[in-house]
This record gives C-alpha cells, sequence and structure tokens, in this order.
C-alpha cells in the first residue's frame, strides 16, 4: 500500500487510473473547487472519501505539504515486456523511448519522468532489480506525470534491447566522453536514449546494444550537469529536432 | 555563520575563495586521499583544521550526507551593481547572463546554479527581497557551483536592466505563451535569459525591459517542466548555439 500526498499527485492517479485507490482523504476546510473535482472523480470509481479535520489529516500525513489530500492506493503497476510491445503499436511512430540506469534517488527518478513526459517520450525503461523506489516520492517529485507515464521494468537488457532494435528503434547511448554531439546525429526517427547515473554510466550490457554514442557537448571547462538536468537536455535535443521536422517555418525569425 | 557539509561543496568553497572559511572539520577515519588535499587547500589559507571521531562529527553536522566533511564558514559574499558590471567588463563577449524571479526552495536555487555554471553563465541576477536561502542547502544542490559562480542580488530591475541593455546585452523573458520559440532568436550574441517562477512567472517590472518573449516550444500535451529543469533547457540552448557558431563542423555527420 502507498500513501501519495498532494493534490496533484491524487488527482492524477486518480485521472491515470493504473492505481486502484483504496481511500480518498481530504480536508474538510479546503475550498470546494479542490474537493468537488476530487470526490467526482473517486465517485466515478466507487473510491470512498473522507472528509476529516485538519488535526485528523496531519496525524495521517508523512510529510508536510500534502495540502489537505491523501490517497491510500495500491503500488502503480509497471508494463512487463509484453505489455511494453503492445504499447509500443499503438504509440505511432517516430517512437520515442527512454532507458534508465544507475538512478539510486526517488526524488531522482521523479525528475527525469516528469521531463520525459513533458518532452513526448512514449515509455520508460528502468532494469527490475534497481526498481527499489518509494513511489509515493517518485510520483511527488515526478508532478504526477509518474501515473500517466508507461514504465517497464525489464530482467536483462538483452532480452529487451534487440526486439527494440528490430522494431526500427535506433539505440543511442549517452556518453561523457562519446565522439558525437547530440546535436550530430538525427534524433527524429524512433530512438531510445539510454542514460547512465552519476558515478558508474552506462552498464557494458547496455552499451553492447548501442547503435552510437552520443554526449551533450559543453564549452564551460568547470561544473557539471545532474543526472536530471542532464536528461531533460537529452529529450529536449529528440523534442527541437522532431518540431523542427513538424515545423519548417522553425527557421530564424529575428 | 554558515556549515557546509560534504566535500565537493567543502572543497569548492575553499577554492573558490570567496567565503571566510573559521574551521575545517575532517573525520579521522576518512582515506588520505580525501584528507590530504583538503588539509592542503586549508593550511594554504591558514584554516584551522580539525579531525574528530565518527561520533563527534555526526554530533556536529545537521545533514546524514556530510561523509566526514564539515567546515564552518561566513556566507559568500554576493556582487553589488558595480561589482557586477566590473566582472562583466572582463568577463569576455558574447556575455551569458541569467536573471531568476520567483525561485522560494534553496534546493531548486542551487539545481538553477549547477545547470547555470556547467552551461557557461557569466553571472546570476536576483532580486534582493527574495534571497531567503539558506546558502549551505544551496550549495550543496548545487554541488559547488554556488561557491564559484558569481551571483549578484539587486534592488530594482530599472536599477540594472537599462545598464545591461545599454552594454548590448539582449534581454529574453521566458514565458510560457511567448509567440517566439528559443530556436527562433539568436542567442549566440550577449544575452540575459529571464526566468520567473512556476507559479506566477516574471514580473510586470522585468517583463517591461525584455527586448523579446521567448517559450520552450512543447510537443506533448500533458505534463510540465519544473523551474530547474526548463531552466537546464534554455540554458542548453544557449550552449547549442554558440556551440554551433564556434564549430562550423556541427553539421550532422549521420
Amino acid at each position: 500500500m502507498e500513501q501519495l500526498e498532494g493534490r496533484i499527485g491524487v488527482e492524477a492517479a486518480l485521472r491515470a487510473r493504473q492505481r486502484k485507490i483504496h481511500l480518498l482523504v481530504l480536508r474538510n476546510s479546503l475550498h470546494a473547487e479542490i474537493i468537488n473535482p476530487l470526490v467526482e472523480l473517486a465517485e466515478a470509481r466507487n473510491i470512498p472519501c473522507k472528509l476529516v479535520s485538519r488535526e485528523e489529516l496531519d496525524a495521517m500525513a508523512h510529510g508536510h505539504t500534502h495540502g489537505g489530500v491523501l490517497a491510500l492506493c495500491s503500488p502503480k503497476p509497471h508494463l512487463n515486456l509484453d505489455q511494453l510491445f503492445r504499447h509500443l503499436q499503438t504509440a505511432g511512430f517516430p517512437l520515442f523511448l527512454l532507458l534508465l540506469e544507475g538512478i539510486d534517488d526517488s526524488q531522482n527518478l521523479g525528475f527525469v519522468l516528469r521531463s520525459a513526459e513533458a518532452c513526448g517520450v512514449d515509455a520508460v525503461l528502468l532494469k527490475k532489480h534497481l526498481w527499489d523506489f518509494d513511489g509515493a516520492a517518485v510520483s511527488r517529485a515526478s508532478s504526477g506525470a509518474f501515473e500517466r507515464l508507461p514504465l517497464c521494468v525489464f530482467d536483462e537488457a538483452t532480452a529487451v534491447l534487440p526486439r527494440l532494435s528490430a522494431m526500427g528503434i535506433h539505440i543511442y547511448g549517452c556518453l561523457a566522453n562519446a565522439q558525437r554531439t547530440m546535436y550530430q546525429v538525427d534524433l527524429a526517427e524512433s530512438v531510445l536514449i539510454a542514460l547512465g547515473g552519476e558515478k558508474r554510466g552506462l552498464s557494458a550490457v547496455v552499451r553492447s546494444h548501442c547503435d552510437r554514442f552520443i554526449k551533450i557537448p559543453m564549452l564551460s571547462s568547470t561544473g557539471s550537469l545532474s543526472l536530471s538536468h542532464a536528461s531533460a537536455i537529452l529529450l529536449a535535443e529528440v523534442m527541437r529536432q522532431r518540431f523542427d521536422r513538424t515545423t519548417p517555418s522553425g527557421a530564424k525569425t529575428k
């Protein structure tokens, strides 16, 4: 059982209909414009709602920034490989996948998922033994994106990456010392972006399945990007190239 | 007095020489390859060092992830306007400035500063009444970038933005509903990027000094970017355009 806290995440979970939600708890002093839409969503799914006092809700909450909204629910279900491939068949080309390795922090995973959804990623892949996250914390940091975004947790990269290649998806591994920059490859075609953690980078097995390696070129000699901010920049570059392709008027107008 | 915790931030503060550091405290069981460089840096500045037991250091620390390294120091000094303009005269063209409004969280400010340094920002501007941050928390989230990056805290936007315009710096305000995208303007010239918070955006006074407004164009209809991730994408676009300008061989090689 997980406890989601905060209106954005709870509303996202109610709308996404991926979790089984057992109980919605709301502070009785909330404005009607916050309470009513949540209660409507819950009633449409036969989820019991409880209005409680500020003291009662604060005592139930784990954190301090719940804003008077809690939900008790099952963990969000992950896609298995078959479900992933069924999802990709309906997602429409060009496909845009993200594979993550070496994230060891729920907040960072949530940050990456938020940017991934905003940049149009179709599904995110994570290795099974790396799934040791607090789903409520991931959801919170993702501003609800975790509730909506298809997430596939797989056992072996060798069981999934060749199948994606066979579908025509180009697999790009991101390495700080890659020779090519992300600007020098065609990311408007179907791609999987494989991103490793700040400490160890990509594993040898994932590298062995990459078609090419790319990097974010840096002009500054000092400083570094965090994993979640590097991923935002990479994902936005995929979006830029697709935007360029779809809007030929993207030329400078200055 | 601020207490920096963790090797990366403490080493950055020692090297940046902006704070007055009163005392360096190290866990006596740390490896010599961690202790020795820090002690050398401290000795070169006549900063006293104290080697203490794990229990003693844990009792002194505010957090849990200090890794055995603490420093007691003065707050990092900010640039005033005169110092900012002197700094810009030596920074070399094209200049790259970032103005932040509406950040209300030390961690988010630290994240933005880390990306700003990595993308080559020359100085960051913040309004004085908005400076209510825990410098140690900013430093930590910035992975040390806060210690190195020139930060100017100003009173009135009207006292600083026209002077920057007069230097030939183009002022771009970032608005979600701007007509132009960041790809449609020339960011390789001297620019100031003005970024507002997720809730209220840019203030009217800062908007009134902007030459143009730009946005990050989105392909996805769901989701949103956090302030720090949107800023990373904007700053990286400035870097991309400058990289393009400096390396004409940046054409696609695929």
